[in-house]
């Protein structure tokens, strides 16, 4: 298999692109560090690479060096940059209707749920759109709490759920510290994960019921009736990509349906094709009773996130009004960019490649790392939708950086793969392979060739 | 004044548009009902009208027929529909660019942060991008938090924020009811009102000087060392348009200042012109600490939000990271329709026609409507941005609909607006003159001249 990968497959990294200017690249470098506060970061310790231009697969600097986005920025672009058909759905929308306010009817917005509710698993056939994961999110767990009367959320640990109060409240890793008010109602349980067990578990089977009886006694000792709402990301993603063993999710909807909670699959990184289905949930043969998403939508090219309900809690809020909104909710502009990427995804057959993708090249290359590189602990994942979890030692499973920071041996791995032309995906002491739905074999082999240099860095910091 | 509005200055409602196709128009309602969840809406009592085409101050609905928009939508089109410049602009970045992660800089992101920047007051200069105003207000109150080491948040009944959790806690009107839980450490104080003054006061200086006295009284008792934020929309917008009397907002920062609480202006109705200024805190001559924006920065065209950052807030985050972000910060398709916009709005002189046709037409003619109808119990505002409150009593002031609800009559009055060929946007008692800030003064007399001849309907429900 490892024969075949070749980072010599990729094109020349300082072939010129007619966009980038790098003039304006150095005004908009010195502008960003005088006026744009940036997400999740400390403002002076900034040092930010421009991107002038992005197409398919790739992105360039402001200098006109070239690098393959092997993180699909933040696991958004499914269908890779600039894709000519979605750019111009953009523009017709544009000349036509950019905006409407959310009471209305309109072309783009129907039709756009009319596309998402057909892929939805079961009758999750209402949607409700908004402006990205993070509100999705808030708005599910509103519906949950109004349907069911009940106020508290239970939440996995390892888990993302968005950036606003509440959103960041059921998140289950360390970006919620700083916003814990410890207010919101959200109690957090153990999901499985046996390569870190909470379990004392020795196989996937037992650590899917152990998972199981631990989420029933939590219900039981919080109070059934007290809790409105379990959300789940299906495949957990920026967390660290934990694909649950069989069993998991049917068990977590069982226990749902018994106890009269709401399961909310949070689909926002997972969902539109990254892990080889439309949906995750398809892997397990699970309906939730609320499915979010955003991301793969429309690969973010105009900002979209939604909630997909089911006909009870639609039923709730048919003759009583559902108490949210959004000036955007519905945006014909974003809906239009939806439009065109699922109609796109199906006709070029973008799904089906990612599930070929993660059967036929990426499984078997990490399954390959994890054998040659001792600084792999362990590989994981679906589609297009990997984790590659770097250790110190393979006996103890000593993280190469700590659980909620980063370390000076992963910071040099993410350089190298930088200065090799690689945009890696990386937190914490986990690599993840999230490289566009839609990549070619060739580019994918290149990129997992560059990976497979720089673990041969890891390994010399591991025992 | 009066003499010169003219409902016939408008063109035919039924000139055709070459975008309306209504067999698509009939398709898109079928599918929104079976398949779009709408904002604040009991969804099987909607019959949402199609709109199809839109062009400056003017939409179409599905059958072609053309209505004057007086309510800029959710008072969100501030420079009308489809501004060539700004739909020229969505195109060409979207050829260029649609989206990149926050972490990296980017022209489109670093000139629309410099553009706002230049217009903000003071030296708030670091712009942090959000997707809209809920969750600019989420992030501006965790800053506020996070900088001051304290949790509440004082907030205006009467007032907006947002529709997420948090947003719509510190939100003062009926909207926060359905989500209060009560846990998110929101006090609420009442704002000046003379009209139906909270504090008997008898004229405008008074209500502020009283209004003062009560703010400080809540911070005393509340106790000043809880309280994070004080957040206050500068003028409050879909709440009612409440213009605050002289020394009312200087009172606020000098409070703020005192107590060492942060200020949360929040402009994502009034600010881009709406009130005949970039931002409405300049009528009143005082700086924020935090300022956040949304709708007007770019009409609304692409989903866009953000909050203009004190230098002392932005330091505190200057070797400590911000414990929040989202995938679309600083969306290149967003920021390029904010620069568009900016740009076109400056080189169209787009704010001083707002403050002109405030001056000059609205204030004028809603001065007359208040001698006329009896049904107008007060006029108030600034800009392209007023409300006309309505009553069933001059006397005893008895709103035409109660706090919080519709009204058969002012359902009425709505219908009546829009078979006259004009969109209002009404809300409790209040009808809002919120046209497009660069409407023409031929189409504000026109629509100026159907809300004349509603109001005599009005009268007919008056004493």
């Amino acid at each position: 298999m490892t024969s075949t990968l070749d980072s010599g497959l990729l094109p020349a990294r300082t072939e010129p692109h007619p966009d980038v200017d790098s003039a304006a690249a150095r005004r908009a470098y010195e502008l960003d560090r005088k006026h744009v506060f940036h997400s999740w970061s400390a403002q002076d310790l900034l040092d930010p690479m421009v991107i002038s231009a992005a197409e398919g697969s790739y992105v360039w600097d402001g200098e006109g060096t070239r690098y393959l986005d092997f993180s699909s920025q933040l696991v958004n672009t499914n269908i890779g940059h600039q894709h000519p058909a979605v750019v111009a759905a953009i523009a017709a929308q544009a000349a036509k209707l950019c905006t409407i306010a959310p009471s209305y009817a309109n072309e783009a917005r129907s039709e756009a749920a009319r596309l998402i509710a057909e892929r939805t698993p079961g009758e999750l056939n209402k949607i409700f759109f908004t402006n990205g994961g993070a509100d999705a999110n808030e708005h599910a767990v509103r519906m949950a709490r109004l349907h069911t009367g009940r106020k508290k959320v239970l939440s996995a640990y390892r888990s993302y759920h968005g950036g606003t109060h509440l959103a960041v409240n059921i998140t289950g890793d360390p970006r919620r510290w700083a916003s814990d008010t410890a207010s919101t109602g959200t109690v957090h349980f153990f999901p499985p994960y046996l390569y870190r067990t909470a379990f004392h578990s020795t196989t996937e089977a037992e650590e899917s019921q152990r998972a199981l009886e631990h989420l029933e006694q939590l219900i039981v000792f919080e109070g059934a009736a007290t809790i409105a709402a379990l959300i789940l990301e299906t495949i957990p993603g920026s967390a660290g990509i934990y694909v649950p063993p069989a069993g998991y999710l049917q068990g977590v909807r069982e226990l749902c349906t018994k106890y009269g909670i709401m399961f909310i699959a949070d689909e926002v990184m997972a969902g539109f094709g990254r892990t080889g289905k439309w949906f995750a949930v398809e892997h397990f043969d699970v309906v939730p009773d609320l499915l979010t998403f955003a991301k793969g939508v429309n690969s973010g090219y105009v900002p979209l996130g939604g909630v997909a309900i089911s006909p009870e809690i639609a039923a709730t809020f048919g003759t009583k009004p559902y108490p949210g909104g959004l000036t955007y909710s519905g945006h014909p502009l974003a809906t239009a960019a939806a439009v065109a990427t699922i109609n796109t995804m199906e006709r070029e057959g973008v799904v089906d490649h990612a599930a070929f993708l993660g059967n036929d090249i990426i499984g078997p290359a990490l399954a390959d790392f994890a054998i040659r590189h001792k600084s792999v602990g362990e590989v994981r994942g679906k589609g297009v939708f990997w984790a590659i979890e770097l250790v110190k030692d393979r006996e103890t499973r000593e993280p190469l950086a700590p659980y909620g920071a980063s370390s000076p041996e992963m910071n040099q791995l993410i350089a190298a793969c930088k200065s090799r032309g690689l945009i890696p995906f990386a937190n914490f002491n986990r690599i993840h392979v999230v490289p566009p739905c839609n990549i070619s074999v060739e580019e994918l082999k290149a990129g997992l060739a560059i990976l497979d240099e720089v673990l041969d860095i890891a390994d010399g910091f591991a025992a």
